[in-house]
């Protein structure tokens, strides 16, 4: 919650305990306060043990953006991914990386649902989340597209631009068909054991470490 | 299931659909069949959407083991893990990379929780899992232990021997005291955020890949 706190994110209400009021001396925004007993606050937390704060944040108005305001960046692109661990810990991953732009198709779980709250650490406090129809998005990209896929150039062996966007898809299935018919560069992680996939949280902590080792 | 069906683990009882019946004609092994509806499979099984078969897999009894018996491999160690969905995914992602052995903490979560079975995605029946007290186990190691730490030395400007002890700590409190003591490299993954750490399967991966990109 701190790292909401030192954020663009407007806060609404902190509701606190008597114990954690001090804590938040230095938030200077307009801010209400609300003193709530930790009954109270296990009942209006989703976690079941929640710590001593809890804050009311607002969601930021979603707008449109085009593939040009990226330029000179990696971008992560998740197309598909249903499991608010996977997105948490995806943001928490590139938050690590120095990645600070993630986009999404529509159908990616909501990067403001409880568990991707808590599976990204306050990443996602730092985190440029946006949902776009990934076929308008992607077709207008100048910068190269590299897919996340099993039958792809090695990753260890792929020479990357210097700016770029890293498409990974939906557990089960993938990337989508639509994004697969785009142009793009196949990357594939080289495998040496029997395992069939990996998880796509892991498949993009990797990706992005290979990214930043040379750098 | 129909990796375990595979594995020397021994299996005691398929209990399927009468849909599912005819896919495992190729079971050798003495196992008992059982029809069951779908109802019974639901209730027997911990998943809420159940495959249309479960089978019953006998747990085999653990037996201590020495470090020496690794000689020439990597070997994954957890101290301390905690999350079954993180031992799981590091299963997972180690059999991807090649690596078959496991060392965990006393104190790691159970590798047949349900939710680590889930989580490994088959890769548990090809993962060699063993519980040490690592103090004694890492103290009689004559390879290099490779500690995952947050001021070691860089990971992409490591080099690594042709065998090793990889250690990972626990979620929120990182690798214990006492290993700490033991003999070491402190390794870390390089961050360029602003995130205060990496999940501990996160971690694992990146580690895991950066050994076997040069091999």
């Amino acid at each position: 919650m701190a790292e909401f706190t030192q954020s663009n994110y407007i806060i609404d209400t902190i509701f606190h305990t008597t114990e954690a009021g001090s804590k938040f001396i230095k938030v200077s925004q307009n801010v209400k306060f609300q003193n709530v007993t930790e009954t109270e606050l296990k009942k209006i937390s989703t976690l079941t043990t929640p710590q001593d704060a809890l804050a009311l944040i607002q969601i930021p108005e979603r707008t449109n953006i085009s593939a040009e305001s990226f330029n000179g960046k990696f971008v992560l692109v998740l197309d598909g991914v249903q499991d608010p661990g996977n997105l948490g810990t995806i943001i928490r991953t590139a938050d690590w990386f120095g990645i600070s732009d993630l986009i999404c198709s529509t159908d990616t779980v909501e990067a403001y649902n409880p568990k991707v709250v808590q599976a990204s650490m306050g990443s996602l406090s730092r985190m440029n989340v946006y949902y776009e129809d990934l076929n308008r998005f992607l077709s207008s990209a100048k910068a190269t597209v590299y897919a996340a896929l099993l039958n792809g150039k090695s990753l260890y062996e792929t020479k990357f631009d210097n700016e770029g966007f890293i498409v990974l898809g939906n557990e089960g299935n993938g990337i989508s068909a639509d994004v697969k018919k785009l142009n793009h560069i196949a990357i594939t992680i080289p495998g040496f054991g029997k395992a069939e996939s990996l998880n796509v949280a892991i498949s993009a902590a990797i990706i992005c470490s290979e990214l930043k080792r040379n750098r």
